[in-house]
């Protein structure tokens, strides 16, 4: 249904969070999301270890703000889903609870998802999923040794604000969430209701894929 | 001490918070600061009209996704503040109680502040408030008329990215506020703070706040 926006079949959307995700990985496509679905029939999924409040501060750095968010469901309890979305952020790292149990249920999930999109270092999670194998993927361009370091079987690609292989979509650094959604948004749906959500929005797209400023600025 | 980044103080930030805030509108914001608070001493209120969770859906408009975050005060535990940033949204329209407290809290707030920060359709709450009468500011240009009739005192300005006007920042819609926080924390803490925070989230600014190809697309 994904591929017919004249259905009436809603689609199914996860986002999976834990502790210490980038506020922006998440918020910009979920923005877009939110704007998406005030046309088109879309169903969303909060997804995380449990239902607890989902704090943007990661344990281990010195932020002093954070925001926490509400889960809707747990890995456990995840609904079926079309697409799966996964931020970074600085609490992708490691090997807590929270960061394994998301790392097996991208795992778990992807034979049935229709399409799996990352921002960031949520890269490095579907890496280390195993996912990426053999694949063409990106990740943030200012830890881009850190995580292209996480598994060589990956095909790494440097200068991309995204890449598409197959059904995996995998963004820059952040912001460059917000394009990659904007991109898809723009296959699934239509350019113009991609451009309709960009105008909403008020945003400056990065519309090539190719162009990427902080590849070139982080010297890569 | 906002004027000294070399101050030990903290900075004391404030969110206001609504039922249909624009997730956007406030994590693009939040995002810059949760990178500012790695290195410079932050403390974040997250202010709404009672502890529940805030959720980005309105009650009156068919989104059926949304998101909701905690606050961390209500508006009648809010701590001393020197900069409160007030987003937008569907949800800032009408005189429903959680609005109209809003709009109570940055009128009563507003004295004690060094900056008022708004984005998007949140322009609209502080014009309310009585507090941008005989300035500049701007909204979004999307609603452009809808936000300008709401209160013909204020020299409401269609084409700008940002107004600044005293100690009162205003924004365009939605991404602008990643924006004009950007070119607040440049004045606040330096430019060299505010191009390492955009560099980090991966963010194309823009930087000039009078160039605004949005006004232009909405026929402003």
């Amino acid at each position: 249904m994904s591929d017919n926006p004249s259905s009436k079949a809603p689609l199914r959307i996860g986002v999976v969070l834990f502790p210490g995700f980038q506020a922006l990985d998440a918020f910009g496509p979920l923005d877009c999301i939110n704007v998406l679905s005030r046309t088109e029939s879309i169903t969303l999924a909060l997804l995380s270890i449990t239902l607890d409040p989902v704090s943007t501060q990661a344990p281990d750095i010195p932020t002093t703000t954070g925001q926490s968010i509400l889960p809707t469901h747990t890995f456990a309890t995840a609904p079926p889903l079309d697409v799966l979305l996964v931020p970074g952020g600085r609490g992708s790292r490691g090997s807590s609870p929270p960061v394994t149990e998301a790392i097996a249920f991208i795992q778990k999930t992807y034979p049935s998802l229709k399409y799996l999109i990352t921002v960031c270092t949520g890269s490095g999670l579907v890496a280390r999923a195993g996912l990426l194998d053999g694949k063409r993927a990106t990740s943030n361009k200012m830890v881009w040794r850190e995580m292209s370091a996480l598994r060589p079987e990956v095909e790494w690609v440097a200068r991309a604000r995204w890449v598409v292989d197959g059904n995996i979509w995998t963004s820059s650094g952040v912001s460059a969430g917000i394009d990659v959604t904007l991109a898809w948004i723009g296959e699934v749906f239509g350019k113009a209701k991609a451009k309709g959500i960009a105008d909403w929005i008020e945003y400056s797209r990065h519309e090539d894929p190719d162009v990427d400023p902080f590849a070139e600025l982080y010297g890569l």
